[in-house]
């Protein structure tokens, strides 16, 4: 692949936070910036050259798409898998390639994929019916986590199940939907890795993050993550199997379960830039957004050494209406999205923003 | 002066670099920026929400742009001074004002402002006239800059007499124009500081960078430049002298000559985001480009400690055409100013981009 020339048209489908932070890197790197997406004024469209604005079944749109852009990427991974063959079908070239999306849409899909290399995962078992998960209860036990198989996120589609009487309001809950049941994992903490792997196979990681998350959601990453430098060695192993069994390009985000041994187990991998990411743009010189574009852009590789301790705190709901007085802090760095907000003001929850703190720096 | 709201708009009058690094800063704190400049596809314009397409003369324009806008900043000095006093004629509110441009568009108001307020300059006369022009070389003495009063930047508009006898081809370069000499300094180094100052009167300076040029052009800054903390009180006071003398609102750079005392005499002020300026972007959280969105929105300053010794270097011309090679340094951060490239290639002496190469970092 040659490396794509300045002033190329990189496209982007998703328009929410991530395709704005993908844009911005992309602009400081020389390239043009083209999203995809549903909204009008929406926080990637906002700071970017071009800007379509159309459902992602949309054939003619994505034609449009497919001929204004050198090279299409996306910032979500609920983006149909689809939509990705309908654009490489009209001669775009796309990366990361259907397939990254076609297994980790699919809770069971990447589970499989885990155990299959070898990745330590929860036990779980597939439910496809209200008989399947009383069987499945019996065979993992309680407390488990009814999930749905696709999409969900921030905590969606999940529910967890204590006692065997709550299971039919469980299965209900998630609306009979095919789901997985996965076991409780005994964790110790919950740490996370941005990974990224070139179109010539070369790949890199970042230092280790641990995660906060609270009623499902992210709430702070705080990487390097003291003492996880003896987690290295195996989280580069199962990195790279990850990204080379997905012949993946671009940069994807891995969550762990630390078990009291040490021993990791796979939590999910997203294969997009990640919220367990952003202390990258305040913490390397090369964070997680810049080296997915040059990964698809097919530049060579950044630098993913931390010049800094971050702690990334999200902005969700009413945090962000702080705004003004998290700015006056020293040591820190404020990120907000752009997103509109109604008169009813911010919605719970909703991710409007981040800061983070640099919490003591390295010699370089 | 209420701070800005989240969501708000902020105009900038030019579409260059500068205007497009100001609006990705701006969109980082969660305003939507629009553009106000000439060109289709400028280099602002590919990273903002909003742009305007118009000369600066355009009455109906401005109108729209106003109205647009909740506050107006520019990047340039020479957007002409009527133009933002048509703005605020149409109710705009404006930072910095005008009077901050009239003084540091005209070389001889900037120089009778500085030594009005007891700041060292070299010595100059005023050249409306060539007998002004043999009047002020017998005073000022050989050799002497010849410069136009306005307008002119990056060694643009100016000339070196050495000897008497090339005074009249000077003379005709510059087209007769309004023109001032300029004594030779004796300087033994070059510095300068980028200051900022808020609504409500506060300011801050950030660490002195020391520049080199090389054909009037700016080549590389290193900040904080080794040995400089001793010229600080000088100047902070130099800078807090000329903040408030203008009643300035906003980022300004201020050029020195270093003489061999340690004496500092003022060059030259710029009314805007300073490209000795571009090394904050990678060492200090909040870089000049934040900082001057931060004033002009009326948001607290922010922090201008540096966390490592930068050196920007400037990508001039056909240096842009090693923008793939200088990706894959380490300790590094390319800029791309997104500038349309033509068949022949880049035009020699143009600003296409930057790197900021980190010395040595700092424990916080």
């Amino acid at each position: 692949v040659q490396p794509l020339p300045l002033g190329a048209t990189i496209g982007i489908l998703g328009d929410g936070q991530l395709g704005r932070m993908l844009s911005q890197a992309a602009a400081r790197l020389g390239f043009k910036v083209a999203i995809f997406g549903p909204d009008e004024d929406s926080p990637a469209a906002q700071v970017s050259a071009h800007c379509i604005v159309a459902d992602y079944n949309d054939e003619a749109a994505l034609k449009r798409f497919a001929e204004l852009c050198d090279v299409i990427s996306f910032e979500f991974e609920n983006v149909p898998a689809a939509c990705l063959e309908t654009l490489i079908g009209f001669g775009a070239r796309v990366a990361p390639g259907p397939q990254a999306l076609k297994v980790t849409q699919d809770r069971i899909l990447e589970k499989g994929f885990a155990r299959a290399h070898g990745i330590g995962t929860v036990d779980y078992a597939e439910v496809s019916s209200y008989d399947d998960l009383e069987k499945a209860i019996r065979i993992i036990g309680l407390p488990a986590l009814l999930k749905t198989r696709r999409e969900g996120y921030d905590g969606k589609g999940q529910v967890w199940i204590r006692h065997a009487d709550e299971a039919r309001a469980a299965f209900d809950a998630l609306g009979g939907k095919p789901s997985i049941l996965e076991a409780r994992a005994d964790f110790v903490r919950e740490v996370s890795v941005i990974a990224a792997r070139g179109h010539d196979g070369a790949w890199v990681t970042y230092p280790v993050g641990e995660n906060h998350h609270v009623q499902g959601i992210l709430s702070t990453t705080l990487a390097p993550a003291p003492g996880a430098e003896v987690l290295m060695p195996q989280i580069n192993q199962i990195a790279s199997t990850v990204l080379e069994g997905l012949e993946y390009v671009g940069v994807l985000g891995i969550e762990f379960f630390v078990l009291k041994e040490g021993l990791l187990l796979l939590n999910e991998i997203a294969p997009r830039v990640h919220n367990t990411g952003h202390w990258t743009q305040d913490g390397c010189l090369c964070d997680q957004f810049e080296q997915h574009i040059r990964c698809v852009a097919g530049w060579p590789l950044g630098d993913t050494q931390a010049f800094a301790t971050v702690e990334m705190t999200n902005l969700l709901g009413a945090d962000i209406l702080a705004a003004h007085r998290l700015a006056a802090e020293p040591h820190s760095r404020l990120h907000v999205y752009g997103k509109s907000i109604g008169p009813e003001g911010p919605r719970a929850g909703r991710k409007l923003g981040h800061i983070n703190r640099l919490r003591s720096g390295y010699a370089l």
